[in-house]
């Protein structure tokens, strides 16, 4: 089957398509292809959104979005998904404030401000336009009413999402262990409140000094029916990877033993197959829960590298647009370390893969 | 703009196809979309599929499939694309070899063997079918076609992949010193001829004991134009992550920095942009030539991680099809290690993936 | 090239999503895959919406309709776009009246009521949810953003289409001497005052009777380049084909000379070529400017077919949604004759159509 | 849902991508998507490729094409398919012959050699290359397929295409009262006997003439199921007139009452709903089976224009690639009339879009 990714739009079947810059009018997304009659509440979207919301914690950025979505068509006045497209709405609130106004000729380092003007000769300078993080709002509502048809067809399947790593500081909690409850428990959504403490410590001080943090999220999936995916170029673990890699910021993925796997024989990296009642299971998950391609049931197994925040409040070389040289410092109100925030973000677009394959598998080979 | 994968199509503007079964009529690429007016001859996709061809080496599996590609359509008799779509059919000609009989019921470890039954309740189980790693023989014959592609519209655009790693050892030559012709000179193809004498003992070793290795994958892109890759979900980074986790047995993929990235502070991270003449150059590279997405005209970095070949000569634990215990010891002549095999494939990926941006860049935006 | 379609949105690089039901919040469009820096300004995309708006004369219905469109994203400070999705917002301000109530459960003949049921299991019912007219909105929106990149790219290229038929009456002016002034300076939008007047008369005829008539729009692309349209599946009149029979009520489409080629011999049909100036030319055109799927520098020309309105004043046999028997008599407020308001419709999917071919032939073939 | 068509790929799901010039090796086609476990036997494809076959009756061309099928890839040893993309070669074997020397360099009136020119620069000249009629082998073998697929899942859903018009001559057999044995038992494929000899007579006589003759292929879905279409883009009738239209000369489309449909009033033309035992049906079916785009269970309608074989033995004007004044008459072995080889091309793209939308139906809104 088809997995159609654009520019703006993501999926096959289930399709979203996400617009908006960080200063223009609003930040949108249209989910279109999302299965009729499934329960959707403007307020289940919210919830995820709050998530996903700078100033939730002195750990992040303290602009105070309020990111109130509408769900402008595609819901029945029931709330019914009408089987039609879906469009959520987030009014931009925040003003433009002049902490801005050295992006308009100055290239921030290892930020989208020159590769856009090589692109495009144009770019919507305040606040990074379209490569603002504010874009993954879009993804974030697009994730609540995945999560919402998920729910319906795989009533079982739990998408789980933590920050396993920040700088150097690891969690150790092995994935099977990982609780939601005890993610959202802490600032930092890593899994025990200890490391918690600790990445808490190691933020603050980079805030200090005016720097910035980056870090590994983890993800599993439980209770994924075997079967999704399909072969070659759309293998399970590709489209996931695919949609780990557009998220912003993120520089790796690897799912299973991911770069481990390069350092174990065969001998020990297969996982051997043995029956569980009925059931067809693998003694070790090295494989990540996808094998061929196709989910094996067992948890899928992912994990994301995020760079730290290009945005710091150390003064560094650059160049303006008419290519002169300069120095810049960040003056906005930046995250010191994204991956807290990211979580909701990978959770959503998990979600989003995952209904996308459920719909495919259905349309190709029947009921699951 | 729109980033076409299907199961068996990748690409938006430049769309490759794949079909067969290893153990078929034979296997085949449709190239869809190519500039007209191209040379290309069939002796070109000949050396690129020689590359790839088992038995090239006693590194890796001694069967010798002749792989003659046929281009059957959309090449002139003077040897010009026409635009139209480009076939290219190899024909199988290893006759299946009862070494395949345990695999008609029996589910090899860590292979495809499950997940397809469970997916389609029906499966090609000689040598593997669909997903054997004779599919990959479509990408390189398109991957040839790309290269044909790019030789026009980016003449100094070179594409170079090599062995990094294999097990536990590492090739330490940095990318930008890595070059063709000594990686082309050893069976590993390495980067430097002490590490390939390393990594051939090794594999041989793990022949010798029926095991198998996996490794490690570098690619670099050298020269690419600024401005390739859309904003938001098909960023270049994921649109080739996309790509290398499509290929069998890839685990992990990252980009410049990637998971060294989560240990490095903003302040070291970011790379400070300099005049270089007329050009915006960067001081590091942790970004691997990407920039929200878009290329910035350094070096495109990339790692992919691959796990052990599956099939191995030691006795295993597994269930059969219909769900009793097992043990299979893999009987087939397979490598111990793809890692050499690989290195065209990840080439022909990259050309695909960079090809189809410079036709959408070209699309959008005009004349590169 | 690739030619996405999908239930909601339409195009391959030129891509327009529409979302929205009648009475919901709104109706908007996206646009993703637009050139850059090109000139947009909410005025002109208003401009289009005046013409497709009801109640501009007693011909259509006399719901006040203000449709101010808000563009939401892809357009900088200065009016130029982005070259990220252009969002346009319309919201529904027309409560819905008791005049729908009866919609709820009785389903209008030759309307979507039942279909939207049998296909969804739920529907918006109110003013025909996403089945409406207003639906339409997305799409000419979309049309002046393709009107304005296409006066960027193919500055001499005009889109003109007028009411050549209502009911029984002809409007026969040949479609080379057909002007947009006289055209939109009547209120049924056909080629001359005379035929307005005729077809006025009729239009108030049947509305007096509580009855409605269709028609047939022409439309003439006027100065395209040769070379757009792509073989076999993407044929110039397949893709212009598809979008307008996509067009609520249009029941039929012709290219050239259409139906009526089935009664001439091959002698009388073929348009011999000639050379004028450097230019090939044809003698005749009833190829309507379209050979091979491919455009070949005349006029393109295309009729379509649309039904008369189905909501009528008068008392028609019917079902309820619960299988019992009913009656049913309009009593919203309709156009007894829409062919009017579908002229801007045409027009504006006839430059979607266009400006994708042209992005399409310059992402495989280069400059035009 | 997404309808997937690019250049040389159709459909959504089900996707069928054809490849090939009329001189080359073959004439291919790559079917993606399709159910696994659905039977089908090489046998099934042949048989549809010699409906398809000139020379079956001197109503046709007397080229002896003998169109032998090869299904090199998706179907199991034991004739079912795999879920995986289903290969199928036709090799060329009409070798290519002096009479098509003058194509070379000079235009055909009416065919696609100056189009092809004017978007490529280059053109495969032998026999159309990919403009030949026998790109249409793909279609028809793709339809086998689709037809395979549908007996699994529509078991009653029933195709049938007839030739309703040759020149001026009509066929007047309602759609309802068509039976395939009968028009199957006539070499015109026309509904009754006596219209098949008079057209027969009157290809005779245009054949004599060294002219051509169009006509009206007429197509009825019976047994549909209600809610296969999309709203909005990919309505059913757009996506069926998309597929028709694509068709080589095929110059209209409609669907229902189609162009008759602007002469009536909304009283007439609207399609009163009543209940027959459990069922919705209507008492006319001027919609042809479809509303909103969506199927009504009623039978679906369909009737297409095709223009007469541009390939004539009487001399023609045109002129040169290097714009010279020339002269031309047709020496090849040609149709007089394509009607009679139209009808299975016609019912393989209906059964294309069918299965594709019962698949798309399958995904968003699970079983039928």
């Amino acid at each position: 089957m088809g997995f159609k990714v654009m520019s703006s739009t993501f999926g096959e079947i289930f399709r979203v398509s996400t617009w908006g810059e960080s200063h223009g009018a609003g930040i949108g997304v249209v989910v279109d292809g999302c299965p009729p009659r499934v329960p959707l509440a403007v307020e289940t979207v919210a919830a995820e959104l709050a998530r996903r919301r700078p100033g939730q914690s002195q750990l992040t950025t303290p602009r105070s979005e309020s990111d109130t979505p509408e769900i402008l068509s595609g819901v029945s006045e029931e709330g019914l998904t009408l089987g039609t497209p879906i469009a959520i709405l987030v009014r931009n609130t925040d003003a433009r404030s002049s902490a801005y106004d050295d992006m308009q000729h100055t290239y921030r380092p290892s930020h989208a401000d020159y590769t856009y003007d090589a692109k495009y000769g144009i770019r919507a300078w305040a606040g990074g336009g379209r490569a603002s993080a504010r874009e993954t709002i879009g993804r974030v509502a697009a994730g609540a009413v995945a999560k919402a048809a998920l729910a319906q067809l795989c009533p079982d399947l739990q998408v789980l999402a933590w920050v396993e790593q920040v700088g150097d500081l690891r969690c150790q909690v092995p994935a099977h262990e990982v609780e939601s409850s005890v993610v959202e428990a802490n600032p930092v959504r890593t899994a025990d409140a200890e490391s918690a403490e600790r990445m808490q410590d190691a933020i603050t001080a980079a805030r200090a000094l005016g720097d910035s943090l980056g870090g590994v999220v983890a993800c599993v999936v439980r209770h994924a029916p075997a079967g999704l995916g399909d072969p070659v170029f759309d293998k399970l673990e590709a489209t996931l990877g695919h949609a780990m890699l557009s998220i912003p910021a993120c520089k790796g993925f690897e799912v299973g033993s991911g770069f481990r796997a390069a350092s174990l024989p065969g001998s020990r990296h297969n996982d051997a197959f043995y029956m569980s009642g009925d059931r067809v299971r693998t003694r070790s998950n090295h494989s990540g829960g996808i094998q061929g391609g196709i989910s094996n049931g067992e948890d899928i197994l992912m994990r994301l590298a995020f760079k730290p925040t290009a945005t710091i409040a150390i003064e560094q070389e650059t160049v303006t647009d008419d290519h002169r040289a300069a120095t810049l410092r960040g003056k906005g109100r930046h995250d010191p370390c994204v991956l807290p925030r990211a979580v909701p973000i990978v959770e959503a677009m998990a979600r989003i893969v995952l209904i996308d394959h459920v719909l495919r598998q259905r349309a190709q080979c029947g009921a699951l």
